[in-house]
């Protein structure tokens, strides 16, 4: 098909939306390691999960066999509200940045959550209202995902309590008053009403929380109270499986267009974009039919991939959620406060994790301030002000696109635009102040942070 | 076609984009009345409105003949970014009021400025480019159509000085943000940069300024400085003009699966998006080939259509702007403190003002609490959290859907989605919060403010 004929951007019709999940475990050779009981140490199972987590949830968390796996009719119903979501031809940044690289970007940030968040946070309510329970608990720390869940909760009649790290609640107003518009409760963490929150406060008086408190918060609730289960939005196996419609859309449509893209770039926090943005690609790879240079994008300040440890970890700093194995900072890692926007998380997806590991894809790390540059770039071009998230991925895109217009090649470059910034101008302008700055924590930081890994062996 | 296949969203192809804005005052027997020159009272030809405004859109304003006008490639080409925006068929909304009625929207919220107002905010700065200028100046209050403005002039390389409403500068930060990340200038007014600013600063000190003030300083600038000119996002003929392609659009994504509106809704604060959507559904009425129910909604507390007077006013409190013919509360009339969102003109397109007084067109008036009850029902069930603005029009339509309910009849109801509601979470907080409240003017203060009106005869 001539070059001309690509549209700006390419639908799917409604029927195009993905049927099925793909579960790229079912390809890989090197399984991502089991999910370990915090007390025991020993790896868990269906029952060991059941307190925290609804049924079919955990079958999905702990499949890694099955290639394909069905995605409800009424689910599908629901993307059709957001989905098929444009893949987007960046011909107006390619046209600004005078190179022979063709840019494309998939882009999920057309729904009031903003962002991707809300392909599984629609998976898990609906798995908790079919198992017939009341209602959800979850952690939220920018709001993006305790958005997507009240949003999905809301359109499911169920109910939805939210933990917000209180500085978030008090400092994004806003975001809480999209939540609540949805009908969820959203209580500042750490709060008075869980034994760990009482117990944090009591401690550390005053304190502003943390997303690893706010996640004992609503795991404490979730399994002390009847009918209701704890809900994550990345890291998680089954997350990355919801994810994939990020990726199977992006190919079909691809696919339409007899397009193959070189190179393949996300931004990577806890990994459930970029899993599920690369997973079909990367199915292909693991199976030996196509090559596909696979990149992970994360923050100087927070460099799971880059700098991190592949270890056993716990996912949160309570200790009370299972523990992974990824590639980590530490559970008690947190990132330099002058970091901006989402990224923040410790860990990584333990199935990326595996794949990063076994050499199937490359990271780097890019700093802020170079990030900002590039979203201001993008929004003036392809007018989409993009999440502070997505813009390191459009950074290391532009880069790529630069590299091309030195060498001349007419590259092919896929890349996931997460969503769009329009709760985080806060960020935007430090940045249009001038006075954002960048953060690289030192080896001693990051050394002090790797001694507190628990001793795993297995 | 059988029920069953029409989709959620209808999407036109890119192709499908309007080739041509439709000109229904082309159709209309009693054309709407010329603008006045605010110093002689004497109609205003071209030569009148070149210092203001640039050319070829003085032309567009003047021009009550040419049906069909040619939207130039390259407008065409920037509204591929955004556009062909959906059409949604509202089958969530439908279900949940349990109602025969079918509902579909247009969508218009899905671009970065959050509303329809990217649709003009793209010509007049094409325009002014084309004519050589160096930028365009303009007003906003609550800041949507500065931020269309912003993104229009970043994506063709002109300048943009934006004057804000001064009380709205400070209590919008990110709004502001948005504009400067999209390299516009934005001065909070009154200024001390213009002789209006000073004057007004002078008289009111601690003023914190009006959209007729913002407006008065904007026309300065552009009239003293070499190579500028003054830009406005509604009320004009022209922007009514531009925005033709919201109801083109519409038309022929209903045409498409053969389905026909009975009644078609729209908010309307100065008429823009109204005018848009209804343009071409009211030439079909006004040349006898169909009828339609067209639906104009106000809020209560702005009531221009429902309770002003058809006359000549003044489009600016600083009277600096020519005189329009219209339905108006007077250029004095502010609304109530009370009153969250936009939809605060005084006054109201010349165009509509003349279709609605010869009977073409009904308005009501909705109170704002209930408005934010329908915001919010929308919100759980279509996913999309709304514009204070649009909600006017999504209470309409369910009220509407409601009777049929009643009824039994299976009508068919299109209105218009304006825009999204992200930068309006003080007003969703006050509704969340049980804080909102209502507020009629009184006959008295109308008529206080009718006492305003300039005595024209013509």
């Amino acid at each position: 098909m001539s070059e001309k004929s690509i549209p700006y951007k390419i639908y799917l019709s409604e029927d195009e939306i993905p049927k099925q999940w793909y579960n790229v475990r079912a390809d890989m050779k090197n399984k991502p390691a089991p999910l370990l009981n915090p007390a025991t140490l020993q790896p868990m199972g269906f029952e060991d999960l059941r307190p925290v987590f609804c049924d079919e949830l955990i079958k999905q968390e702990l499949d890694d066999t099955t290639a394909y796996i069905d995605i409800p009719q009424e689910i599908r119903d629901f993307y059709k509200m957001y989905r098929p979501s444009p893949l987007v031809r960046a011909y107006c940044l390619e046209k600004a940045l005078g190179t022979p690289a063709k840019i494309y970007y998939k882009f999920e940030g057309n729904n009031t959550s903003g962002s991707h968040k809300l392909n599984s946070a629609i998976v898990q309510a609906y798995y908790a209202k079919k198992q017939g329970l009341k209602g959800v608990t979850t952690e939220t720390g920018a709001g993006q995902w305790g958005t997507a869940l009240s949003m999905a909760s809301a359109y499911l009649g169920i109910d939805c309590k939210v933990y917000m790290v209180k500085v978030s609640y008090e400092q994004k107003p806003f975001r809480r008053e999209v939540m609540r518009t949805y009908g969820a409760s959203v209580t500042p963490s750490p709060s008075m009403e869980t034994e760990i929150g009482k117990k944090i406060n009591a401690e550390h008086p005053g304190t502003t929380g943390s997303l690893g408190c706010a996640i004992s918060e609503a795991v404490e609730v979730a399994t002390k109270t009847e009918g209701y289960r704890y809900v994550l939005g990345s890291v998680l196996n089954q997350v990355l499986l919801h994810q994939t419609v990020i990726g199977l859309e992006a190919k079909a449509a691809l696919d339409k267009y007899g397009v193959t893209p070189d190179i393949i770039i996300g931004c990577a926090g806890g990994g459930s974009n970029l899993g599920g943005l690369i997973s079909p690609f990367m199915g292909e790879k693991l199976r030996g039919e196509k090559d596909y240079r696979i990149v992970a994008v994360e923050p100087a300040s927070c460099p799971s991939f880059t700098r991190g440890k592949f270890a056993y970890d716990f996912c949160d700093t309570g200790m009370v959620c299972p523990l992974a194995k990824m590639y980590t900072l530490g559970s008690n890692f947190i990132p330099s406060a002058n970091h901006a926007g989402g990224l923040r998380y410790h860990g990584m997806s333990p199935i990326l994790s595996q794949l990063y590991h076994d050499g199937y894809m490359e990271a780097r790390s890019v700093e802020q301030t170079a990030v900002f540059e590039a979203a201001e770039q993008f929004a003036r071009v392809e007018g989409i002000l993009p999440a502070p998230e997505s813009s390191h991925a459009i950074r290391a895109a532009i880069d790529e696109a630069l590299k091309c217009k030195e060498t001349g090649e007419e590259k092919t470059i896929l890349f996931g635009l997460t969503g769009t910034g329009y709760f985080d101008m806060v960020a935007y302008q430090k940045f249009n102040d001038g006075e954002m700055t960048d953060y690289i924590p030192t080896d001693d930081e990051l050394n002090k942070s790797f001694a507190t890994l628990p001793k795993v062996e297995i």
